[in-house]
């Protein structure tokens, strides 16, 4: 009879557990041990900002499973046949020896445990960045269930009304709308010229615009230069626009993957700083598998490595690198960067490519705005749902899809995840039979309607303009700015410097425009823009464009 | 100068207008003149149910673009440069002299109409089964404005307590639901062993339990032998289970596509009874193309011809044919029959092939049902998705995906019919790059899970048995039906004729179970279910099935 098979897990969050409960399946009777530094296993970390909202109420519930199961060592012990040894940490890998010293943090003992596999697990650690007073009471970041209970000790005793959240990535949005709801008065400060950095800019203005309509003060540009406290206590946050008063800082600058482990034992790092896998996920050692947010992933549409820790990644690793470990042979091809999180009202989600990451990788695209009602837009339950699209001129493929909005953008996400993954055109995913009832979307889905408008687009019947081109281009040149809704619209909201002519008026009233000047055509969505931009083009008119996304996703200010 | 296009179009409610917009679209000067029988022009015939409902209001929203514009015969004439005859009926074409002749049914005038390109968007009408007494009053179908108006007519006159809807299909259970909103008892009465023909017999029954659950009576194998009226009113429905008291009959028994002109044509008919159309959507006149519910379409999996008349499809097939017409180069690959319908608090969908289906066109398949919550377990947003995956053996590809529950199936049948269409295999669905956030779903999407089952069983570590074939057993052999739930869940609510031993116990409890029986194991979604399963295999008994899809979708009585 063959040995069992033992491996070893580092890390017990995510990853490591469903490593470990994988292996078991496949091998009920290998010995899995798993190491874990923190006290707490197999939580669900994706879940803190709502257990500081109050919306998951109980810290146990993110550490259940479905059937309300608590994932404890004795859990894993009795259910999974799996042996946790929490408060330790493995130290020391010799990979001569096969073998991992684990360190118990309380009592500080050592042993060497045997391996045939060692898994890492290890995560990552939230950015600290070198400002002075970074230690003061307050100051929090949102990794771990300490920083939660934390925040929410604070939070009930009313001792945080005024918090700056440093850093608009995921976490800082995501706990802004937990801190709002709880009543705190939310400062958000972000480096970059825009918050959530997966977004192009254009994209993220309009969530900003949502966070500010819910009160959240967004500083872009701004940089946070120290913390200063009284007692101990942070007390003001200095920054490049100037000190504000806070009673709790909460950073959300990033993670960086822990490797520290990885790099004692000559593993292989990644350019990203994450540690190098192939697609089974075995590092530059074949006995040693790493999974979940320290393994370094590949960019699906580039080919070049990725580093986009998420628990959805972590799981699928699990499972891949469990089969391989138990003598199968399984691959992840990598991902898409696609995400998504809720900000208040909006459901704001992408995959693939940004414009600006296309770009920088030498691809020549050209870009879809598209709003529209979620569903038949007569049902009372529609919502507003903004996309921009990036598509690539050459093999008309879709790249990335970037969806803002209350809308169900998380649907057109997946959608686009498929159709890049596919590796799907414009044309092919145009003709997609998505399901429709008007309860769940328009007849021609809102992705649909994206795809025909790039179409549109690449057989030139439709030249489009961004906001951010034709408000300069509208300083520097005298051009019509042509609003073809109704007057009543017109009345209630517009865009400066704009003159309205209704499009069902537009073919009578042709003589009151001058054919050689420039003309840039919107209604609300630009449907109404694009059929008048035909109507112009027509007639003769020299230059037309049609701007890209109408009001709906006029990123500047309006008059009202 | 080449002289203009000229089109002429035969219908007007959706796929007709679709065209005639997207041609003035690619040549503003064609002339293009719809016919159209009815007074009513460019509704959406989806919104039907939910107007009969008081969801929407007022009919013209049904009628209005998504910025308020109605889109009357003006409307088509002012904004989209389109001729509009409602009022008037095609009664003839003359192939030879490429000419129409129009009739208008109010004056009997008639007049020829040349045209380059005559499309036929004749649609379909609701079919009536010879039943005596079916003209009698109060008997309605819901396919046009008229027939909405009647019924709310009834309603509001509070004249219809007891309705007898005959047939489940689509159409069928979305009335059902607008009517229990009125505050109707409503009887449906189904012909076939199960409603909603679009599922298989298993999900039809969930849903069918779910109806029941909100009062309905669901009659299946049941045919409509007679109405009986009084006053020339209907006030009895005989069925072959006895006679139902109705103040109002709604037909939801299906169409049949309007293809006498066609046939009074000479154009091919095909198969299905639709007209036979090429992926370019012409029919066999190539001057001729037929779009939306009149004409006939491509399964995209079996590559045989369908009739699966659709909103969603009849906007596409309108664009198609458009560029077609004005000399461009655009295909209609073909349909999934996706498909997609609110019943109460279920979502109901379904993409690609049933397992009846796929056993008909003589795929090696297997089947996998998986319910789960459609976001993180711990968020009170999750609801409950059932979910059933039909998977070829031989190719590991999807083939197709129902989905029936509170929780958003119609984004998973979205992410299927792309799976789906772009050929995919469950290992590569299973892989995914799905996007995750507690609000938006768990951190291994339901369709992940869905597929990761698959490989389970493709790889012959999970052997599962549905629940008929469990049932079958159970009534003729000595099985132990294991349910491995905690004793409190198996308190609450469990299958017939099962015992409990919680998984967490199992190991340590295996002598008291005989390992020459046969067990079937399972638990409420059969997730523990499985993993029991594994260690009955491990400990040596021969013969260990597992529950498809568990407690949560087994569709026969449970002990409560």
């Amino acid at each position: 009879m063959a040995a069992k098979l033992k491996v070893v897990i580092v890390g017990g969050v995510a990853a490591g557990p469903k490593v470990a409960s994988k292996i078991i399946r496949l091998q009920q009777d290998a010995e899995v041990t798993i190491l874990e530094k923190g006290k707490f296993l197999s939580y669900a970390g994706c879940g803190l900002p709502y257990y500081v909202s109050g919306v998951v109420k109980e810290q146990a519930e993110l550490m259940s499973t479905a059937a309300g199961a608590v994932r404890d060592p004795v859990f894993f012990q009795k259910v999974k046949n799996v042996v946790v040894r929490s408060g330790t940490e493995a130290v020391e890998v010799d990979r001569d020896h096969k073998r991992v010293l684990a360190r118990d943090l309380a009592s500080g003992e050592e042993t060497w445990l045997d391996y045939d596999y060692l898994v890492l697990a290890t995560g990552a650690t939230p950015v600290k960045p070198p400002i002075p007073g970074m230690d003061l009471e307050h100051v929090f970041t949102l990794h771990g269930v300490n920083d939660a209970e934390g925040i929410r000790h604070l939070l009930s005793q009313d001792r945080a009304r005024d918090v700056v959240v440093i850093g608009g990535g995921l976490i800082g949005v995501e706990v802004t709308e937990a801190l709002v709801e709880k009543g705190c008065r939310v400062t958000m400060v972000e480096l970059a010229d825009q918050i959530l950095g997966m977004l192009d800019w254009d994209m993220a203005k309009l969530v900003e615009q949502h966070m500010e309509s819910h009160g959240v003060k967004v500083l872009t540009n701004t940089t946070a230069t120290a913390f200063e406290g009284e007692g101990g206590q942070v007390k003001h946050v200095v920054t490049s626009q100037g000190v504000l008063p806070v009673d709790m800082v909460i950073l959300g600058i990033g993670v960086r993957p822990n490797v520290t482990l990885a790099r004692q034992a000559g593993l292989e790092i990644g350019r990203t700083g994450a540690i190098k896998v192939d697609d089974h996920l075995r590092t530059s050692d074949p006995k040693i598998f790493a999974v979940g947010d320290c393994a370094e992933n590949v960019d699906l549409v580039t080919g070049e490595p990725a580093y986009v820790p998420l628990g959805s990644t972590a799981n699928k690793h699990g499972r891949v690198a469990a089969i391989n470990i138990c003598g199968g042979d399984d691959t992840y091809p990598g991902i898409l960067g696609s995400a998504v999180c809720k900000v208040f009202d909006f459901c704001v989600g992408r995959t693939g490519l940004t414009e600006r990451q296309a770009r920088a990788s030498g691809f020549d695209i050209l870009t879809v705005h598209s709003p529209a009602p979620d569903r038949a837009h007569y049902m009372p339950t529609a919502k507003s749902l903004m996309m921009k699209l990036v598509v690539d001129r050459q093999s008309r493929k879709l790249l990335g899809l970037q969806s803002v909005g209350p809308g169900a953008g998380d649907k057109r996400v997946d959608v686009a995840a498929m159709a890049i993954t596919a590796g799907m055109t414009v044309d092919q995913l145009a003709k997609a039979d998505l399901c429709y009832a008007p309860p769940y979307g328009p007849a021609m889905d809102n992705i649909i309607t994206a795809a025909d408008i790039a179409r549109n687009k690449l057989s030139g019947a439709m030249n489009g303009i961004t906001a951010r081109e034709a408000r300069e281009w509208l300083q520097q040149e005298d051009v019509v700015f042509l609003d073809v809704r109704s007057p009543g619209e017109f009345e209630q909201v517009r865009l400066p410097g704009s003159i309205n002519i209704p499009l069902g008026t537009l073919r009578g009233r042709l003589h009151e425009l001058d054919k050689d000047k420039p003309v840039i055509a919107f209604c609300k969505i630009s449907l109404r823009g694009y059929e008048a931009g035909l109507i112009l083009k027509h007639a003769g008119f020299k230059d037309v464009r049609v701007l890209d996304g109408g009001i709906a996703m006029w990123p500047y200010e309006k008059v009202q």
